[in-house]
């Protein structure tokens, strides 16, 4: 059992952030990506739409015997979970508890903002799982269109991105919030250009780092961690070509991009 | 025959400018109006991706008895309208053409600059098509990632717009350019940023008009063109669901969008 992969799926390449965290605390576990670049970015798409997307991944995914699943996707995550957990017979883990978790443990005020992808904001699924843990708080959100597009360009820590920040968070900034979840995997790449319009009194909550501490803990719980003889391997796939996964993918892991496979889900998942 | 429709496909919304014009300049038409908003962008996925998307909407569109096919899209139209027009025993109009013939036109310096998506501009499409009609015209090309966000953000005015406006059209304004495609169907919605932004010595040319012509003329040569006796009916597919495409729509035509189903493309293309 305790040789099986844990499976990572993301819209796009923005997972990768929440798979380095895990690598980084399990360094022996062999995990599976999956990036669905055919079809990213799942932001401004229905609920419908996403679930019947992340169905397909999950299933994917399983029938290469993983024994976690990781939403890495906040949109997913906000639309896809519990219809995932109902359906597949593994633990399934979303970023967005841990970041709310994270975020109800570092505010002092209990004023705390959440920005995000359209799908994720209109979800609200960060602020229910923030009011379930903390029913006192005040939770603002914003959902922050550019930021995925700003972050793809290369555009982190220009004027553009300065005004575009400055549009979004100026409301969250006058509105005294103390904490801010980057409720997209995207958003971390943007911390610089967030975390000047905030300033200095503002903590940002990324869930990456949670989420690889709920993957490590369930793991030992259910007595599936792997030995830590050596470290794990690990394997992408995409739904489009290759190319453009590892160009943006090295960035985020540090030009360790190797074994990325195309595959067609809709031809049940067989690799094409 | 005469009663046929109309094809139309589009990966999302910004299509609608080119149904626009064709209803202006053909009202007694009956159009079928495809947006693949479940699959929306296209601009930044591969031509492989992109060519497949478009095959699975024409087989679509064809077995709904269409008479002729526009790819109201330049991603599209840059990576598929060959292997289309190959395929399907209709004839096919793309826009890059009628841009590219529009452009040549008007220039006077013969130094035409083209604005799209990634996948466009690196398909170097425009320039083939002008070079093939004006060898030697200079054509200078720039991708622009963040016009269709910020379109769909309805940024379209304001300081964000200017100054991303600037940081990818200067080069081609410093160029001396005295004409400029706008290769992507959204972009007419910035019209009037990027036309502040390179002056008023330079000619913004749209392709959607041309485009209408071009249907015209193919339909009245084929004797496919129906009498005018009354305004066609309209119809309108998409691949999420209806109410992002309705809203955003409705901005593009003016509150005309009536009769928009859902279809899922991975079943066949049969309506759920």
């Amino acid at each position: 059992m305790s040789w099986q992969a844990i499976g990572i799926f993301d819209s796009g390449v923005g997972g990768l952030t929440v798979l380095r965290e895990i690598t980084k605390a399990l360094p022996q576990e062999d995990t599976i990506y999956f990036g669905d670049t055919a079809r990213v970015p799942y932001g401004t798409k229905s609920p419908e739409t996403v679930a019947r997307y992340s169905r397909e991944i999950t299933s994917f995914l399983v029938r290469r015997d993983i024994k976690l699943l990781v939403v890495a996707c906040n949109t997913a995550s906000a639309v896809a979970l519990n219809g995932l957990k109902r359906e597949f017979p593994i633990p399934v883990v979303g970023v967005i508890e841990p970041g709310a978790r994270r975020a109800v443990a570092v505010t002092r005020s209990g004023r705390i903002g959440v920005i995000g992808t359209t799908g994720t904001i209109k979800s609200s699924a960060y602020t229910r799982a923030i009011k379930r843990l903390k029913p006192d708080a005040c939770v603002l959100t914003r959902a922050c269109p550019l930021f995925v597009p700003l972050a793809e360009e290369g555009w982190t820590d220009n004027q553009v991105a300065h005004l575009a920040a400055q549009a979004y968070l100026q409301e969250l900034k006058d509105a005294g919030v103390d904490t801010l979840v980057l409720g997209c995997t995207h958003y971390p790449l943007l911390k610089t250009v967030i975390a000047e319009t905030m300033g200095p009194g503002v903590t940002l909550v990324d869930s990456a780092e949670e989420t690889a501490r709920t993957v490590a803990e369930i793991l030992a719980k259910k007595k599936l961690l792997r030995p830590a003889v050596e470290n794990g391997n690990h394997h992408y796939y995409v739904s489009d070509i290759p190319a453009g996964f590892i160009r943006v993918g090295n960035r985020f892991l540090g030009g360790r991009l190797e074994d990325v496979y195309q595959v067609d889900l809709d031809n049940d998942g067989e690799e094409c």
